[in-house]
């Protein structure tokens, strides 16, 4: 069954800085969903910032198995009622992966509850991601134990999230950092992959093993049971599944 | 040294409801904190939502090295100023236990990124917690493997909440629930407990082991490292730690 | 792709007891292999204790994609090299689903490093199994929040197993205690599923809810990415990935 | 209340190899027991491989909170019964550190349940240990977000253990790896840290910051509940907690 995977992009880099739009053309929401779509499997198509509520509505995120988010120099400018849908999406099931500078975005700030603050350097530096378990569906069919990357932005630790549910990427940096580069969550039914790589000024989503390991992290983060009940239901006494006499005083 | 607590009460069952007031003549958080004071190694004193901020000004959370919350009928009510002012906290090293309704609070839900929803059900009926680790601290000095609360409300699951990082209660309930009531995370340099019992009909928090076990949770819960640094430091890449040359385009 | 599943069954109670043999007159493994094989998509055959090797030979492994393992009477004659052989086969990516008295088998024993310890009941009660994350593979397409077993053997904690990645399922007993009954863990590039339900004396794998949670772990427990590199392979200083200079003493 | 540390040490490499007595003439063990009586909390002695029962008689755990473990050449010498003991007496509370080489040591695989492989190289490289969460306890009172060696040995990934609780340090290596350097466990009431650093041909357990964090990992590390109970305890039907009538067959 096809993957529906909606790629979303602040794409305000691409429109403003040549250096930027020479690298991504499409944007890079555009190569993000190319190379997704490369895969058979999945069905992606892009939302933008700009559209009316960025692209976001009930209806498009209803539609969406995965969602992928790359944002950076507006985080600001998301409306928090879209915010507030992608969070209820997510936690009905919707598979959500955070990319680069999407550490700063709401919705991932959000859904971690924490600040999600890290060190960073813009120097052009090679990055050297480790596979901390290669048996992980999102390294799947990648070469060797590690994916070398010639020119990224450095991002350092600490990195304030919650203790990830697994660490499947480690980064190596040339000035000195290392960093907690591929982690996975659960909130809710949905399953979320923070990826680190990804700076607007290298053509990282160029990069073929990137590539894989993106459409991999779909493939992994894509819906696999069912919604959580809404609200909290309230189960009246005499509907108990085992036969209860209601003792004591009550305030509701 | 003296774990400073600060124990937070919504105070407005004790104030409207008179079942609620005899059981709880000076409110919930008088008794929790008198509980805690118990304690030669805590001084627990109280904050309430009807203070001005609460109670919970900058100087007073910087004076605070554990917070309990107990709230229930008036989340709304509190400010988001204060809700971020106590996240900031906690994500700063100070310890937070949630109590009871408190699984619905701003802050609890904030921290959490999720519904944090469940079923429930006021009948009074009992209530057993089994300990699922007996050599984790918030048990420490507790009978046995488990502890009967006569009379509770009932809490179900699915209980939607991230996987904890430690599942240190189970609940079982007289009407055929099982839940997960003691659930341990870190938030920055945080530690969160997140403890079941305590409905503000029966007298929970009158029972000696549960306010021992409170008593284990502050322990547990006080800061036990240092801060994080604040915000994302930049690193000019002449400072990197490693020696570095700058290489290809910037957007900085 | 079809998954190959072998299911391995103790065979001690069928072929001693007349009431086992008459719940489950092709055995526990029988069974079981019957409900995976309704399943289309799963490929079920069976192998039992007093099989040579206990029918779990290299060549069996390695064409085994996931393998389920019920004992009980005779966890002490399962041969140590037998043990080891699946456990190394769990390592390199081999799902494993361990079933009801499992917990004290050798393998599981093995996989954990802790006692899997527990208290237990025969008594023929009602067990209620609830769902903590309705979102998750194991419990998709189940109806409703909890799954009820009119007759089982109780367990209850405190269970002796670490922490677990994910507590997917809790149950409730009639007789008073609470249970972590399905937990999640990977070993190297294994995925490992306890399921606490499944006593002889009762027809627990002929519900079909239960028939169908296990053909939805077998699904999720299945290989999803490669395998570890083999042993500890030393990286030659002049074989670094970045240039290094020798420096200081050695004792290789 | 004193915290009883025993250190031990496999004191093999410090008979045979004249480069490793120049820089530890004490032993490693000898090393580390005197860093940590630093502390004036703690009381630490050693045990080697070579005295009876290798120093480790009941007795001897029965009188240990916190055991530390350094190995490497003669990890197959250490008695099978010795080992069952230890891991007997962390899953009842003790506190147990393993240091660098101790990763291939019997005790820590039995507890992991996993090969605990690696790559390494033995190049004297700077290694950069990164702090994950500055407020962990371990990391309590270090300058900054890292801690320096100068020579090390390169541990690489993947590194073949379980998801750790807590990743508390980050290693990054000059030759281009990086390495889960801190790791957390629990398993039964004991609490676990693997701390990475330590080669026999460096000085690095005279590193004064290391010695600290050491001496932190080892508060940390100290029971802090109850013990489990001993077994799988047989709960009559007839004393169960809630009443019940015996329904159905039995095989017991």
């Amino acid at each position: 069954m096809t993957i529906r995977v909606t790629v979303w992009g602040e794409n305000v880099h691409e429109q403003q800085v040549p250096l930027v739009a020479s690298i991504y053309p499409q944007g890079l929401h555009g190569a993000l969903a190319a190379a997704l779509n490369a895969d058979p499997g999945i069905s992606a198509t892009t939302a933008t910032l700009q559209e009316p509520e960025h692209g976001l509505t009930d209806a498009r995120l209803a539609a969406t198995d995965v969602l992928t988010w790359w944002g950076h120099a507006a985080h600001g400018e998301v409306a928090d009622a879209v915010v507030e849908r992608v969070q209820r999406r997510v936690l009905d099931g919707m598979g959500l992966i955070v990319l680069h500078s999407g550490h700063h975005s709401k919705i991932f700030k959000r859904l971690m509850g924490t600040s999600c603050d890290l060190s960073w350097r813009e120097a052009g530096e090679r990055e050297r991601l480790w596979f901390c378990n290669p048996g992980h569906a999102i390294v799947r069919g990648l070469p060797g134990t590690h994916l070398d990357i010639e020119q990224e932005e450095m991002y350092g630790e600490p990195f304030g999230i919650p203790n990830p549910d697994e660490v499947v990427l480690l980064s190596w940096f040339q000035g000195g950092e290392a960093f907690r580069s591929g982690v996975t969550y659960r909130r809710g039914a949905g399953k979320i992959f923070y990826f680190r790589p990804g700076h607007e000024a290298y053509p990282t989503y160029h990069h073929p093993l990137v590539q894989q390991l993106l459409r991999n992290a779909v493939a992994w983060a894509r819906p696999e049971g069912g919604a959580y009940p809404a609200g909290c239901p309230h189960v009246p006494a005499e509907k108990a599944l085992e036969p209860l006499v209601v003792r004591g005083g009550s305030v509701h």
